[in-house]
């Protein structure tokens, strides 16, 4: 979340004045990378201090399908070239030996983010890991919850931003709130975790879908945000948009806001059945956790809210 | 990805006969739980051969959001009662110390997601861990990379389907392929990493858009897959759309599949510069992965393919 990522940007960082002083963190997966990324970034949390003013500064590579040794033996020597650390997930056992000896003949310092995990949750199974990277072969890909994620996520773009509000019944979620905050992307995060959402922006002067009214309880979320930082959000949209006349011009002006997140907060006042998120300062990913936490909540009488699910 | 989840059902696992036999891993995170579920997500796929067959069941349950002692011993002490394993992932180091020793206290087996991969990236940079949880006041969520994700997500929604082909070369990655190859699936996820996305239909007897000629080179990859596994996810697309006439009636004849898969063939062949991605069997996230190593791989001049960011 707090990456600064050059890779749109297309600057190699070689280019670059830092990469000396930089440190770099190595990433090795035979899979995707997605979870030594993910590891990685969560970790890097934890050093925003100092990666803010880039009195630390991180550079790192992700080397994704890695699933021969010559490969693997190659990436650590250059991981070792340039100091780095080795973060992995290599599901085959030889490989993560493979990797781990590398590491130490050659002195790079690393760490394996699958075997441990893996190996508490055998034990606790009392069965043995395959072994088996994630791609391969015999797999069938097409399982119910595939399907399932891409209905979601094709229901979600056709409700986008108010479309047929006749679908709304429809819905696993329903997002309700003023422009800009954050209703299309949360939506689509939480359909990409297989949700059907739908999201209704509330306008002043535009009468809300009377569909609204007929969604059954526990669907509808209220979303609400600081009015100033509303404002920047939608300089920034207004910006952006390049003043196209897309936008009302009063758009990102303090009163109008002000007026808006007043009429939304009666709408909500009406319906006290809808939670109503404060989205300030949060990430997609938290509101979507607060979402979620709330919605499969209702379904439970647990004392401790949680996310239950089978496998 | 093998989940069978019971979220979205609403069935209680309480009610299920599983319960019983079913083994239980409970996730506490003090941030959004999504690190401690996608890691305890991809070692279950290492499991995948017992979990097929029911051989071994595993329940999960997930507490985000535990910021004090007090839930976390109440979490634990549910966890004894269950016979669970306990995943955890809590930045500030004292709840992770009253994590472990409330497991040893109460037996219960435990891993710690985030401590040894924030401790290799400590020592590595040679900087303290703040300790401070993700939700921890006073971060500023409105970072260029949240600006970023927000536009590439309105911008992946405008486009998807071959909508606005006038827009194409103002994408970062054009995908091109049949009906049901993914393409939405997988441009939205792409989307959520910051890149903008379009894709493009390719149907017989509908002309290709001309813009996607003067879409700049290293942009532009095609999607392929085996013509019975299409066959299958169009068997599924036609049934859940319900035969509402929304789709053609020999939409999933193998004669038309073959036919419209050696058409794009011969389209892919005439753009020699195109790659060609074979998605059969694979997971979106797989795709991307494809996807994203040959996308970074042009721009760098590296033995290995890799994806590098600067932090
Ligand atoms: N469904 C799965 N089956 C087996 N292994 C998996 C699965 N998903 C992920 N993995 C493994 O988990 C690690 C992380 O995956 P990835 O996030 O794709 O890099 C890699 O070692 C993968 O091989
Ligand atoms: N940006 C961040 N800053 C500080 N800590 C973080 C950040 N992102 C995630 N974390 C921590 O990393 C762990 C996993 O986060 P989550 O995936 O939200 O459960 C939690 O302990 C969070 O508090
Ligand atoms: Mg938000
Ligand atoms: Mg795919």
């Amino acid at each position: 979340d707090l990456a600064h990522s050059d890779s749109l940007a297309g600057s190699g960082e070689e280019d670059d004045v830092d990469a000396t002083t930089a440190k770099s963190i190595y990433m090795v997966s035979d899979g995707t990378g997605w979870t030594a990324e993910h590891s990685v970034n969560v970790a890097l949390g934890q050093f925003e201090h100092c990666l803010v003013d880039r009195g630390c500064a991180v550079n790192t590579h992700l080397f994704s399908g890695i699933d021969d040794v010559e490969q693997l033996v190659e990436i650590v020597k250059q991981a070792a070239k340039e100091g780095a650390l080795l973060v992995y997930t290599l599901a085959d056992p030889s490989m993560a030996e493979a990797s781990k000896s590398a590491c130490k003949l050659w002195s790079v310092p690393s760490i394996d983010v699958l075997g441990p995990i893996t190996e508490a949750i055998a034990s606790h199974l009392s069965v043995s890991p395959s072994g088996l990277p994630r791609g391969a072969p015999g797999r069938n890909s097409l399982t119910e919850e595939y399907f399932r994620r891409i209905e979601a996520i094709e229901f979600t773009i056709k409700q986008d931003d108010g479309a047929l509000p006749d679908n709304l019944n429809k819905a696993d979620i329903v997002l309700v709130g003023v422009s800009r905050t954050g209703k299309t992307p949360l939506s689509i995060y939480l359909a990409q975790m297989g949700y059907k959402v739908a999201n209704v922006p509330i306008v002043m002067g535009i009468e809300v879908p009377r569909t609204l009214f007929q969604v059954g309880p526990g669907k509808i979320f209220g979303l609400t945000i600081n009015p100033v930082v509303l404002q920047t959000i939608r300089k920034a949209r207004a910006k952006s948009l390049g003043f196209h006349g897309e936008v009302k011009s009063n758009y990102s002006e303090m009163d109008y806001i002000r007026e808006e997140l007043e009429y939304v907060g009666k709408i909500f006042a009406q319906n006290p059945s809808w939670p109503v998120i404060e989205v300030t300062g949060k990430a997609i990913e938290e509101t979507a956790a607060v979402v979620l936490r709330l919605y499969h909540d209702r379904k439970q009488k647990h004392c401790m809210p949680r996310i239950s699910k089978r496998y």
